[in-house]
């Protein structure tokens, strides 16, 4: 087991109805908030009124700040920043799902910043103080309501780049299962696919003996393979929108990988199809981590064996390491085709031809990305044409 | 799911050399600190001066308080109490296991309280306020690093009763496995039985659809078997000794049972007999487990018969679920035997003549107790009687 500081401070209030104590939670850090969300469904369904009805009756002073898209914006996170300094907001209440919250946090590290707030994703600057920021999930997956991360899209050169720091760590999440009950399907689908593959990004370790963190890890496997088909002939469900949300959640909080070093070169080459041509995340992993596993296959044939037999119920006997790792692979295609999600780049209708781009951006200023397997420039671009 | 609050706030620092690290640790926290810990194992190997120094190093006094014995004592925590008033002191730091820890966490209650601490335990007041609390972990097992809980014996009239308060969260916790190479092996064993109670505790819910916690506590359950056959034959292995560290924790800090209703009949019963008879915590729990789980059986075959196939590798085919709950009990008595801890009360010397009295004070002022199964006073008679 590695060396590992763990702490995971923020205060998780779940279950039915429990937006309604929003304004609670917010009063004891500030009297006036941004309220950041995206989409119109929040006022459709009268969520937002409930919010906003919630944090005047404890004295808090909602600012609201709509605008957030999928893959956020570094151009609608400044337009925050001017809104956050010109109001004197004191907090920030993110709405929704990573989009909303990756947006919030990157607000929240810029509001108190005399730069550039893009000079943190570019590892320009590193930051020393932030606004704090809670949580109102709606759309799980991302499990950005109880992380350190936050990943941001800069239209101007369509780069895509997260930070990674405690300061941006929720203060609370409110996660009120029934807000699942709206999810389209395909954003359920994603949602799904984007929690296993930070799962698979945590299974994928060059870390040599992790015993306990391996059977956490594949008991969660195990629970959204299993959980998946029922969600999606019942999304209405209420315990299984409720596993769904807990998943999402501790799955990204660090303590099932704690002891362990991850891999995330798959994220980052996925961050590149999202900034370019706009591919929701979690549907852009369902492309990107078969064709990953095809390519780094070799580098531990027993760690692909052992989670084909223990999570995907592969028969072992009379197969080579070889075959039983090819068809974990498989399995893994079939369980994301099985949600209806695009397995190729060419049936999600993205194009081949700027492969060296992105893999130039996806290495950023390193020489390799990746921790189970180093992946240099000739290694991204293969894994990209595995997943044409 | 059941809904709930979850927030785990202690900050663990866990590795090799970590407690050298103490007075930065510290030091934000108070300028003089009482040092709580028993046996003389800490002086002989050094580990109590390395702390000291670490103190010192940081500018924090440290005021040494000797004492702690297994299943800790009422009297022992008053003495430390009037100690703090004495000194002034301003932090608790906690250096062993369970005990150390407890007794600690009973002194941060009790020194800014104007009456007998005991009334916490007893219920009869609610702690306000309690001095801050940090642990070195030396023995694990009771998860207490991590837990809102304390449980205390009052010798003089062998009562042991326990608090859950958020009050007593440790504010951090440092693990360095290498603590754990001179534990003698009856701790080891009986560690690892408390680990895998605290795990079935939580398995045994009347929640009825736990897909989720269910995968994380088979994972939990299947990770101690598989260690303790290892670190039992290599007790200074460092990997072995830091899955063992971190299992104990992660077991009982609240992350694998959030939205499940746990049980804790068969701790309240266990209790009593360590109370009477000085049994070690653990040790008592591999005895009364097994004659728990025949005295329940029939509330949930199902959860039985589950936890055998996925946890114990029994094979159900051609076997009624009634069968393999049977198996189930006789696999759980067996791992217990591997540990070379009894398995009945008879070869631990226990008397059987206080059964009532026994059933009596593990009731205290509830007409049952447990969830997944309630038991009343012949109930858990019965199971003293099946332990025997």
């Amino acid at each position: 087991m590695e060396d590992f500081n763990f702490c995971s401070r923020t205060k998780i209030v779940f279950g039915r109805g429990k937006e309604n104590e929003v304004g609670l939670q917010v009063k004891p850090f500030a009297d006036k908030v941004l309220l950041h969300y995206g989409g119109d469904y929040l006022e459709k369904n009268g969520i937002l009124d409930r919010i906003v009805g919630s944090l005047k009756a404890s004295g808090v002073e909602p600012v609201l700040f709509d605008g957030v898209v999928p893959n956020p914006r570094l151009s609608v996170v400044k337009e925050g920043i001017a809104l956050c300094r010109k109001e004197g907001i004191g907090f920030i209440l993110a709405i929704g799902g990573g989009s909303a919250i990756d947006s919030s946090k990157a607000i929240a590290l810029g509001v108190p910043y005399e730069g550039d707030v893009w000079d943190f994703y570019t590892g320009k600057a590193e930051p020393e103080t932030a606004l704090k920021v809670g949580t109102i999930l709606t759309i799980p997956g991302s499990g950005s309501e109880m992380s350190e991360s936050s990943i941001i899209t800069n239209e101007a050169d369509d780069t895509k780049y997260g930070i990674d720091n405690a300061l941006i760590v929720p203060e609370f999440s409110i996660l009120n299962p029934e807000m699942c009950f709206t999810i389209p399907p395909f954003f359920m689908a994603s949602g799904l696919a984007d929690i296993l593959s930070h799962q698979f990004e945590r299974y994928f370790t060059p870390t040599k003996f992790c015993l306990f963190s391996d059977h956490l890890l594949e008991g969660a496997m195990q629970a959204v393979i299993a959980l998946a088909p029922k969600i999606l002939e019942a999304p209405q469900n209420y315990d299984y929108c409720a596993e769904f949300m807990w998943l999402a959640t501790i799955s990204h909080n660090g303590v099932l990988d704690a002891g362990r070093q991850s891999d995330w070169a798959s994220h980052r080459i996925e961050h590149e199809i999202s900034a370019l041509y706009d591919i929701t995340h979690g549907a852009g992993m369902a492309i990107i981590f078969p064709a990953w596993m095809k390519h780094v296959k070799s580098t531990d044939l027993d760690r692909f064996a052992r989670l084909g037999t223990r999570v995907f119920g592969i028969d072992p006997n009379g197969r080579s390491k070889d075959e039983i790792a090819d068809l974990t692979i498989k399995a893994v295609a079939d369980f994301f085709a099985s949600l209806n999600l695009k397995i190729s780049l060419a049936d999600a209708k993205v194009p081949t031809d700027r492969f060296d781009e992105m893999a130039s951006k996806a290495l950023g200023r390193s020489d390799a990305i990746g921790r189970f397997r180093k992946l240099a420039h000739d290694d991204i671009v293969a894994i990209l044409k595995l997943a044409v």
